[in-house]
């Protein structure tokens, strides 16, 4: 052992041999740890890959069934106090698999692009149930803080503007509240993407909505705040924009107050399990349309009306720049498709009952 | 069972009998699954739990004993060839924890700020070595693909700018790169924050400096593209940032190129594992710093001269605007902070032979 030049002393000697022995019992503490692991691996997941693949083998079943049923109902074969009970417990099922512990057992969907753009290949699903449920509070309480600037910012803009700014905007703070919402979309469709993948139905259209928003607060950064002279109606666009964005943040707070308050009211009625918050994505905005209709309409309307001014502006020559048509094209496609989306999810409402029923059921009540 | 108002024909009595039968299987099956899913849960989340605390206590045994070998060799109280000899069993040890299978059961690291803000709470670590491989790589495809990109854009402009637009460049083009520009940076910082996650040790600072030129991108989206007349006077900030963009891309095309050519040749050597990819993150660079040397040093001179550059323009009243001065602070920053990196990484290679030793076996050689 002693093959160096000089020989050691005796307290230098008794060093070296009590360390070599504990690093010699280091590494083979390191050989058992990774033994046992690679052991606990090898036997669980084999069953989790055969409980996976009975997890997809009954979800096809639960759907084909349902399916069966909904044919025979339409053509009068089955009675409906039946079908609805052989639904609801259809439904039962259906919440034992998305809410369970068999849920992290599922092949995981793939990622749309937009993750895979910017995050590469690694998985966003969390495969732990508390994981998911903080990931939808965490969007909730995103939303929460970011409705109240979404209505400050743009409304402080607005008073300064006329009460100290003379009727003009400067470029700083606007090209600031620019970047501020190129950040906050981001985010949202980031999250909207992330809540996609460990199993929200939210609708596709939102996340679009978000990635327009992006591209436009992209775009309205390159545009430049135009000054004196005859500011106010060079900058009547932006003005514009602002006063919609403000309508935008009432409605965004109403939305997550009413979402907020139904969830506890039906947590308090024992009608909901805390998951609900993961499974209701549509529902929470289905139950205040009736509500909220009016000011989601008039939004989308001032939407389009803010879109269509641009375009006017832009042909009429008094702004020239493209971005001033890019960004009433895509407010307009943003108006209508909100619209659609609106209107579509009112009709499924109102049509047909009885798949509302369901629809509803989808929130796996207790 | 038939309670409905009308009796049921035949048929479908006994269609309903059948479906009510697979409804109730159908059932069965998902609770049996459940079950099944919620055993096979507890029972391995306490083994892993037990073989991540006996990995976090192995580690930090690791950690002891190696400062004390380090304490002792400085002291010349250990014979410096059987120092090599425990740190390199030490160092196996070490390479078993963080390759092998235990490695998936530390208890995950905090993550960053960055990824928090953007993604919420959902965690990027991959439980499967494959996984983080394929990250790692992908990091390196996107790099690469991006480093042509990043040399031929800006030639494209330049070329453009003398041949077709006669000494001017247009906003459009540059605002498009520009955009691009704050895309890629975005990607570069979430795909590092990833690997860091996941157990990689690249330099803080080029995380940092990633953010840095997202933020530049950011600000020089805003900052108005001014045309005839001086036009080539007024843009020679632009055309600096353009000239140093190509010379960026080359130094990226070179290290990626050096990077791979050598971790292939030393995977050809039966030196390395395909895992050093993941775990050599700081090693490729450093093995290439004597060849890269010359140019990383004028990439950061020219950057810095760019930056004071522009600061000086600001100063003369040339253009008074303030993303002038901010994207010459940051660029002098840039700088500052790449030299002074890239400085410490020759420093320790250079000064403590026996440290640039053992960071050479942090790559876990076989």
């Amino acid at each position: 052992m002693a093959d160096g030049a000089e020989p050691a002393p005796a307290a230098a000697e008794e060093f070296a041999k009590r360390i070599g022995d504990e690093v010699r019992r280091a590494v083979e503490q390191a050989k058992e740890l990774q033994d046992l692991a690679s052991a606990l691996k090898a036997r669980t997941s084999g069953e989790e890959q055969l409980i996976g693949q009975r997890a997809v083998a009954l979800d096809s079943t639960l759907r084909r069934l349902r399916s069966s049923i909904d044919s025979q109902l339409n053509l009068k074969l089955l009675d409906p106090k039946l079908a609805e009970k052989l639904e609801e417990e259809l439904q039962r099922a259906r919440c034992i698999m998305v809410d369970g512990d068999a849920s992290s057992f599922f092949p995981p969907k793939p990622q749309g692009r937009f993750l895979r753009m910017f995050l590469g290949p690694i998985n966003v699903r969390a495969s732990k149930k508390d994981v998911q449920l903080k990931v939808k509070e965490e969007y909730n309480s995103y939303r929460d803080r970011t409705a109240l600037l979404f209505l400050l910012f743009p409304a402080i803009l607005l008073v300064l503007r006329s009460q100290i700014w003379d009727g003009c905007l400067p470029a700083f703070p606007v090209q600031l509240y620019q970047a501020w919402l190129l950040v906050l979309y981001t985010g949202l469709a980031f999250r909207e993407n992330i809540l996609r993948v460990n199993g929200s139905d939210i609708r596709p259209w939102w996340i679009y909505h978000h990635y327009f928003a992006m591209i436009m607060a992209l775009v309205s950064l390159t545009w430049e705040i135009k000054g004196q002279p005859k500011c106010s109606q060079k900058q009547r666009g932006v003005q514009l924009f602002l006063q919609w964005a403000i309508l935008q943040g009432v409605a965004m707070l109403l939305q997550n107050r009413y979402q907020r308050q139904r969830l506890y009211t039906r947590i308090a009625l024992g009608k909901a399990k805390r998951m609900d918050v993961v499974w209701g994505e549509t529902a929470g905005v289905e139950g205040q349309l009736w509500l909220l209709c009016p000011i989601l309409f008039i939004l989308q309307g001032f939407e389009a009306y803010v879109g269509f001014l641009l375009l006017r502006t832009a042909f009429v020559g008094m702004a020239s720049e493209w971005q001033v048509i890019f960004c009433g094209m895509l407010l307009v496609i943003m108006a209508v498709g909100n619209f659609v989306n609106t209107v579509q999810t009112l009709m499924t409402k109102s049509r047909f009952k009885a798949k509302m029923k369901r629809t509803k059921s989808k929130q796996c009540l207790d």
